[in-house]
């Protein structure tokens, strides 16, 4: 991966292999395809519209984001079909937002509530396109998501606010975890609850032609007649997280942070000046550090703070000098992505453009 | 804490209380003054201009900063007297930066290492003013910084590399713990090791008027004499994490985050629109979980993802409605503020201003 960096480059930056890159989105749109599944690709993971563009180019029928503001970027930057997949809960202004979107792309919002049904149809009332609301579905994961059997409650309720129900969706995420066996479990789950949901849904009289899940642990892991469409985010990018579960290889990393070794404070410890606001402080159970270094894959980030990664190196290892630009791959992209306002993209050792983080800090 | 939320605030969103704010920005001045210590707070906390404007009015004589973009924006917001806390590595085009900073203010550089002296000289070699260093010490932290010991040597070739050495400083980080005498153990450690690098200066036949020190954990806590200057960031809104290790109570509090309940999947569970990408994932050892609600103070928050925090209230307390706005205040603060691109300022339940975070994301 060293060889990806440019020189005279200045540290710290996210550099993005775009070769790396478009083999993660042509090897899913093709997976996606051959399946029989539609894929929507959660597009916070990378939130910009270079990337965006490449899965659309790829395949992909549109994107899913997870706020309104996340949504009226990609409007912006020209994607026409988007899916909210989070139940939004409108107030004034939200609602006016919502509106506009509606005007102008193929909106999609998700719902999981009696009351956020109601509000969501008043706030869409009048607007120029039907918005199409899917009901969220709680597989396992236990955040948001209603049980199975209620979708038919709130998708009628959604219906009788106006608003056109289509289906169900999910977020699998007790599918992260060490053993395949978590990822098949989660993939069960979702296929389970989301066919038991659609069900109650067409009991309610309703449609149920989208039955979307997964998160990039579980995509590809169902049996055909249930599930059909994909949401995977981090797949474009991959990170230490993705490689510690087994889901992706280091040939498939396509984003490091690279960083300078501003300090040698003994032979077994390098530290680095990639911090928690480069590279985020999400660390899962199944990581060993706060960050993987491919070209020192026995070193260990032991600390990290706002502008310090301390690296520590297995004894009798040459590590690298005062000096020396290294490289980092993240424990969870989508969080180093948003604290960036651009990424790099280099071939060869050569800088051949700069994409700006578009969606960067959208949260409401 | 919720009087302070203007009505049809759209959340997620960090509001700031000036009141607050500013009580804790003239107590850390006061205190400084009456024990004659300088004060250079640190700016990476807040990243706001205004707030620079505030802690320099109170009496600081300048702000301490972590990089060289973060001086670079303060510098532009006519902040005139900088120091960056932190052992440079000048690449070319740091140098050149470093070199027009050294025009426009006061300029104080960290140094560690015999290369890195010499590297910093030479980046700075004819700039129109005299930069000064601070040699970084190892006061336990282990982090960056020489023993005390070698304080000199770095000193000898700063001086040699024609930098203006004035003194020692370090960042006691093993300072925060859940007891107290953590706290003292790391004000000690900072007093003796600071004291023997400066003594180790002054053999070396250079100046060491300036002995600096402190986080908010250990500030105040030394004897007359030694340290001379303090540099605490987080005592201006203070967070989660001061308050569970007792340097705070729940009146300093100064910045929350204003989240809504978007689902109430059972009646001990409430999920908000907040997540890691608004209040971050900093979670140390002494907090109970991703964030600290003031008007549920028995509440947790046992699960965090990018957009939804989920939080379980004891047996039979009864929570927030779907819809309700509700107060967090984030662990670790410096996360967060570097996140948003502003901040709201409330009052008595009206917005009175809005604070750009101008340095966000200046990493390099």
């Amino acid at each position: 991966m060293t060889t990806l960096l440019p020189e005279g480059l200045v540290t710290p930056a996210l550099v993005v292999d775009p070769d790396v890159l478009d083999r993660n989105i042509s090897r899913m749109a093709e997976a996606s395809r051959s399946h029989g599944f539609a894929l929507r690709p959660h597009a916070k993971s990378h939130k910009c519209a270079e990337i965006a563009e490449r899965q659309l180019r790829a395949g992909a029928g549109g994107l899913s984001v997870a706020t309104v503001s996340e949504a009226e970027a990609f409007a912006r930057a020209g994607v026409d079909d988007l899916f909210i997949a989070y139940p939004v809960w409108p107030d004034a202004d939200k609602a006016r937002r919502l509106r506009r979107l509606a005007d102008d792309v193929a909106l999609h919002v998700g719902v999981e509530s009696v009351e956020g049904a109601r509000r969501l149809g008043d706030a869409l009332r009048g607007s120029a396109r039907p918005v199409e609301v899917l009901v969220e579905v709680d597989s396992g994961n236990h955040r948001t998501g209603v049980l199975p059997e209620a979708a038919g409650e709130v998708g009628q309720v959604a219906a009788d606010a106006g608003l056109e129900v289509v289906g169900v969706f999910t977020f699998p995420g007790h599918g992260y975890g060490h053993d395949a066996g978590a990822r098949e479990r989660a993939a069960r789950d979702e296929e389970r609850s989301l066919g038991e949901a659609a069900q109650a849904l067409r009991d309610a009289g309703l449609d149920a032609r989208v039955v979307s899940g997964g998160s990039t642990p579980t995509v590809g892991r169902w049996q055909p007649g249930g599930v059909n469409e994909l949401r995977p985010g981090v797949y474009v990018f991959n990170d230490a997280t993705q490689l510690a579960i087994g889901t992706c290889g280091v040939e498939d990393l396509a984003l490091v942070a690279a960083a300078t070794v501003i300090s040698v404070p003994a032979p077994d410890r390098i530290v680095l000046d990639v911090g928690s606001k480069v590279l985020g402080s999400d660390r899962s159970p199944w990581v060993t550090g706060h960050g993987y270094l491919p070209e020192f894959p026995e070193a260990t980030v032991t600390g990290l703070w706002e502008h310090h990664a301390v690296v520590r190196l297995p004894d009798g290892t040459p590590g690298p000098g005062l000096g020396s630009v290294v490289t980092v791959v993240p424990n969870h992209i989508c969080t180093p992505v948003n604290l960036a306002d651009e990424l790099l993209v280099a071939k060869d050792g050569e800088l051949v453009d700069r994409w700006r983080v578009a969606a960067r800090g959208t949260n409401t």
